[in-house]
């Protein structure tokens, strides 16, 4: 084989993506691929006990590696059932020694030292978090965790015990998975395909149709990074699509389009030209990091590269859905309020426009204004825009009540430090985005001047910054 | 800039190169390079504490890897003893909250819940250690970090307190430096200057005089392995230098010695019919990493490398010094069992060849024979050779006493399942293999069939594995 | 940007890449790219004609490359007619000087030694071959090159001057795209989608579907191979796709058929036990290297890479496709042996199963049988299978005449030294296969020990080295 | 192994280097490495004879690669001797078809058409070319040939027919050198070992006294640059050594000088603001491609890299030694003009200053003046380096006569199209300085608004473009 100066050893790279790819078989044909690896004597369960014990013994001191490879192994041949089985036995058996807990945390509440603090932190770390980190000596090994934990999270309602387990998990991933290990990777025609059929995958915001779709959100005026970790080296841990526009995007339909007629050489030099970087989509890859935050790190470091490349780049922002607008729409115009959300001329329009009674439910105006495909067309269009917009700024800017959490995208750029800069109306006019916000979507703003203040501010006094258009909309009254 | 397919974004790998050369030149040349940089208005050490408060609030939140990075920047402006005292601000001022962990030990020894056991484990974890994460989001800081922790352990005598926040390094560090995430390569003459020039400079075993010594060391009868980790891409963590042979190596000299009679072409065909590989040096670089051990794995791994690279190769070994011999040899001889070291026959050679008269004492009889050049004479050689294989072969074997601990090598290699294979004499005649063990050099065998048991035998009952040629040293008797 | 040790400096391979990017886009949308290009005060045309000359000239001599990126840059410009034109002026205008050659073919007349000969050689090149040469400065010039050859093979015809430039261009490329310098790699999933679609682009035997055929094609029972040139890093010149079987591969769909059910992991173990591999597509990329044979040396140096990875194989073979059969076929029957090509009883079987009179044409008879679906059926096709391998055999092996060339497949992997090992029935059944070969395909088998001597009795003496089973074939008579 | 996603497979390379490396060593230690070897049946030099009419015959057609391979193989084992008469058999034995090379040349001088034309080309070109064509098809066969043609050249004079092979060579070469194939690449310290090595061993101007003085030249505030081909992926062609200063270097010895009190960051701060490149070293590493010139491109490309890099660079100039001076002023002074070459008053000086007679001869007066270390003095000094710089200025300027040839290293950089800028006194002190050039050093500027012009302007008329400095050089009268 040909090697770079510098290559890496053979076994351990090549030997994780093989075993990787045997954990992924294992766990995508369990029906056929284990009746032809002859049954030890032991049952795979309990041989995975067993292993789990062996490797916190001197066994595992002398070859962990070896020892955590063929529990990895075994675990690939249980069942879906038995593996959930071994992560409860993980959870029981692995716990703290009470006696040696009990005696250091009575000699803590004796003498409150830093140096008992220390000797009661030490005492109280499960074994099962040390196991963990055994289990990760095999190559691979690390990606079979992340792996191991989705399938977890996905039974831990069912076997409370496993929140506990879960914990030690959250903490060691929190650990392995430091913002300073991440690498981020540019993404675009010349990755590998078996990195860009990941991202049609994992893609959870705007779905990407399939190839095509794919190479088009990889055109020469759109950008993709990801984020991605040594130990897993083909599998995007978090990415994000950018779309280089002149002004900031309203609505995402045209950014998604297949546009033939236009030239790639047509796409670059509006690259070149372009003003402002629309963040319009974000996607995690990894159910089992579930927990573990790299949305922040990745807007800021995408911004800091593009500014780099493209020096015309004057404003970074995202076009983002506001998934939970319309079910708080509905229980706000429900409630006491609710009468007074439409203007009488607001609610004029749209009566004649449905053939509602006046005195219908503005819910019931707005919902039935939007159906079929009527919200396209010029007046009614017109009529809704107004209200909505106004709704939704309000949505986004008070302070949570009704029972609602806020919104959680808001929640996440807000707390990033982003300002809230623009609504659109008819920005998303995908079944989704009609169901989930009749269609509106929004502008987080990240400029790197305010961001820590801005963070600053919303995490101490709950303060949500917005643009002067955002504070309009607040404040203007209902049409009349 | 020409990038691979999958290449990674360009600030995070290069800043870190940039950063650490900057770090690195910031601690060489301390006496200029900071007159540059105009002093602040907040002096350093004062700006370094405020940092590491703002990495632990709000504001490490919204822009983490920023805030990380004018720390590091700061530490880098410190002076040595400020630095000190940073590490002890760090290790006094971010113990756990005493009140939370008082009520979590308390609540615990009320029920001893598994869940209480996590709480108070979380309750008990000091914010050192997320301050610490946190100081890692910068690129490069992993390093720096590493070079923190050896100023730390440099000082932690005069200062009881960072005993402590050492404790939080070497856990934080043992997870990161996980064996799953360390990357095997081989070390060659392809490999880059920067890497190479490190080898010399942290070659412990036999001290590398030069480009020319370390060439023939990667000529292509030699193999070298190091393991890196992806967040150090330049910086070996331990390297092995092994030696292709035909039978077991019994002399370091003549592995080191640069024969240039000896073509490139005729080394290339003894490696591929070499039977042995001999591990001659391992050497660990990363002083900031003491206490995590990487030896057990690198041999392990490279022992499979080599076999799979040539098939001939049937048995892998050691040619390991023996620290500890000359000095136990001396308390050995004064004690007790002195008298009857040597046989009254060895005694009367050595008092011969040395003029010394017979009833000496046998240490002195020993050092007089060996001192000048006269231990490379046939018949004193032989004379001595006897005695110290057999009193080597004792003092590697018995149980430890004298007050005397195991000698060090032989506690890592038995540690890890090796065999002790065989003594050899005269096979480290430099300087310092004189003084330290009479020029006796050891063989450990690792034979991957008999490794877990022997490990097992070793740890759980002290019982040292040991060749057939060994166990007759140990049983015959001194020549009449 | 990060780089490897040894990374190419940045504007030579970013910028070919940049620059083929847009002579492809000049290419593809020359409606509207050149629209945005100010025309500059000399016509393209001729201003493509100066550079031309100046390259030759002084100038070129001082900034080659630059004056060559003008060129091609121009020539982007042109229409495609004014792009020929060019060519025409270049055959035309840069032959070698009259005066000197004719004094150098005196001189050597006069005596003719050898350095007159060299002389001659000299002023017989023509300065078209200077001028392409320095044309290739520039960055991603070579791949411009080649697609202004496929332009001009394409026009060849009606400029008949073209054929002596094309002669130049052809002299160069071969010495350019010499054995020597081409890169052989391995094409998987891990691939750039930006080369995988060009396979889908360039695939000429089995056409490929999608990105799903793709997939199934590059999966770990497949192998694919392609030759790469170092000045075209993106572009395959010829690819071959290799299926790992148990036997030799007697039928094309099923190495083609997406059986989903059919595991990651089962496909990988199969692979490890395969003993023979079957080359069943093998295509050309580049028209612009048209007459530069690339195949020969692929399948070879394929082979040597499927023993060193695997060394369950034992038999190399291809699936091939044999155009011509039902052409010779035809004319075959309809000529003075067509009377004999079928026994009595064969004729009276397929008299049977078509309907139609014994007397009928043979060839009537056989397309008759084989129509519609009914070649599929048991008696049919056991009725039609003697006849069209014994035929088939026939055509393969006999003597060329009847004004026919030999089947072109036959004569590359004849001429490459393979063996005609067996013929395969009912093995491509495809529109295509049917109506070109009635659906047979032969396995050509490469065995590296008779290469050689297979290669010199086909050249010498048209000797057609095949295997016992063709040979019972060819000495078999017809079924009574 | 490790192999990057588009990774050439192994074979090729791993066997090019191998392969390689027995090439060199086979040269470096012929007198034991073929002891080894068993003399086949047929002697070497009639194997390597047969083999290479295999080659051109159908054997190399079917298997190219391989017998190419033995080919070299069996060159290696040739003793020099040998192996210069097999290129001796070379150029007698595959010159054109004399027949079939006089018909062509006849049918040309009938009918001087284009197409006869071509075809006399074809008759002409010796099959020696495509006979070298074909030994390049084993792997690593590029660099065995330029090895070959470095033997070749070194016995041209011996052997005159060799002059027409070496023509065969040089075009050929010439051709797979294009400036389009080959790569430059920044050599630093993270540049492997094994190509640094080869600096030191070619560098040309300036000798590399070692390890250290090399990490000094590639320190931050220098730059080296190199060509390399892909065939030879370890071997520079060309490389230049680059200092970054602040004005225009006008000496050699501090560029070169180790000042360890010069930090690495205080370099790399120069660095960013340096406003001048000096190429100070230019070497050709390859004496096989003698006659292929990369200077030109090299420069110009550096220069290219070297303002996107560092953009506060404005001035690329060269510091560059003037080989050629001292022979030709010991002429010029011995000629009609000497005794004018020097003003009364200069004599004057000069003969207090070194004690001999006014009416002593000028170079005897230079020459004593200079003698010892008496020049460093201030006087005596600054006596010299007006008559000097004077004449030095006249000897690069002149037309050339007296039998001279133009200086080389003028000639090389006027005919790239750089300006003469500067003459520098006490430049290059070293003994070579001193002994070719009494220490002047000159810098040529490459400005790239004006290096077509100079170029021009020098190649058609012999202009040499120079500064008003030089220019007030040349006018200005000895001082009185």
């Amino acid at each position: 084989m040909v090697s770079s100066p510098l290559s890496t050893v053979s076994s351990l790279a090549s030997d994780a993506r093989a075993w990787l790819d045997k954990m992924w078989s294992g766990i995508a044909d369990r029906g056929e691929a284990y009746a032809a690896v002859p049954a030890a004597s032991i049952p795979a369960p309990e041989r995975a006990r067993q292993l789990a014990q062996a490797l916190l013994s001197e066994r595992g001191e002398a070859s962990g590696a070896a020892v955590a490879r063929e529990l990895h192994d075994t675990l690939c041949e249980l069942s879906p059932e038995d593996r959930i089985g071994f992560l409860v036995f993980l959870a029981e058996s692995f716990a703290p020694d009470p006696q040696v807990l009990r005696a250091a945390a009575e000699a803590y509440l004796v003498e409150p030292t830093p140096a008992r603090a220390a000797a009661l932190c030490q005492a109280a770390e499960a074994p099962r978090q040390e196991l963990l980190r055994r289990m990760n000596m095999a190559p691979g090994s690390t990606h079979a965790l992340i792996l191991l934990r989705e399938e977890l999270l996905a039974h831990a309602d069912a076997h409370p015990v496993l929140k506990l387990l879960d914990a030690d998990f959250h903490h060691l991933l929190a650990s392995w998975f430091n913002r300073g290990f991440l690498e981020l990777r540019r993404i675009d025609w010349q990755t590998p395909a078996a990195v860009l059929e990941k991202l049609i995958a994992y893609e959870a915001v705007h779905e990407i149709q399939g190839w095509e779709d794919l190479r088009r959100r990889l055109a020469p005026d759109r950008r993709c990074f990801a984020f991605f970790h040594p130990a897993l080296p083909g599998e995007p841990l978090i990415f994000v699509e950018v779309a280089l526009t002149h002004g900031l995007a309203s609505a995402v339909q045209p950014l998604l389009a297949l546009d033939r007629s236009d030239s790639h050489e047509a796409r670059r030099r509006r690259a070149g030209t372009a003003d402002t970087a629309t963040f319009y989509s974000i996607s995690n890859c990894q159910e089992g990091l579930r927990g573990i935050s790299f949305g922040n790190f990745l807007i800021k470091q995408v911004v800091e590269e593009l500014k780099a490349e493209l020096p015309a780049l004057t404003r970074f922002a995202t076009l983002s859905p506001i998934p939970g607008f319309r079910r708080w729409l509905d229980r706000y115009l429900a409630g006491p309020d609710g009468a007074e959300a439409l203007s009488p001329g607001e609610t004029e329009v749209l009566a004649a426009e449905t053939g509602l009674p006046e005195d219908s439910n503005p819910a019931e105006l707005i919902a039935k204004a939007i159906a079929g495909e009527g919200w396209r067309d010029g007046t009614r269009s017109a009529a809704l825009n107004g209200p909505l917009l106004r709704l939704c700024a309000l949505y986004l800017t008070q302070p949570t009540r009704l029972g609602a959490r806020m919104d959680p995208v808001a929640r996440f750029h807000l707390g990033n430090g982003a300002r809230l800069e623009r609504l659109n109306p008819l920005a998303n006019t995908s079944a989704r985005g009609m169901r989930e916000s009749y269609g509106l979507m929004v502008n987080y703003l990240y400029d790197r001047d305010t961001i820590e203040a801005n963070h600053e501010a919303f995490v101490r006094s709950g303060r949500i910054i917005r643009s002067a258009e955002v504070e309009a909309l607040l404040s203007s009254p209902p049409k009349p």
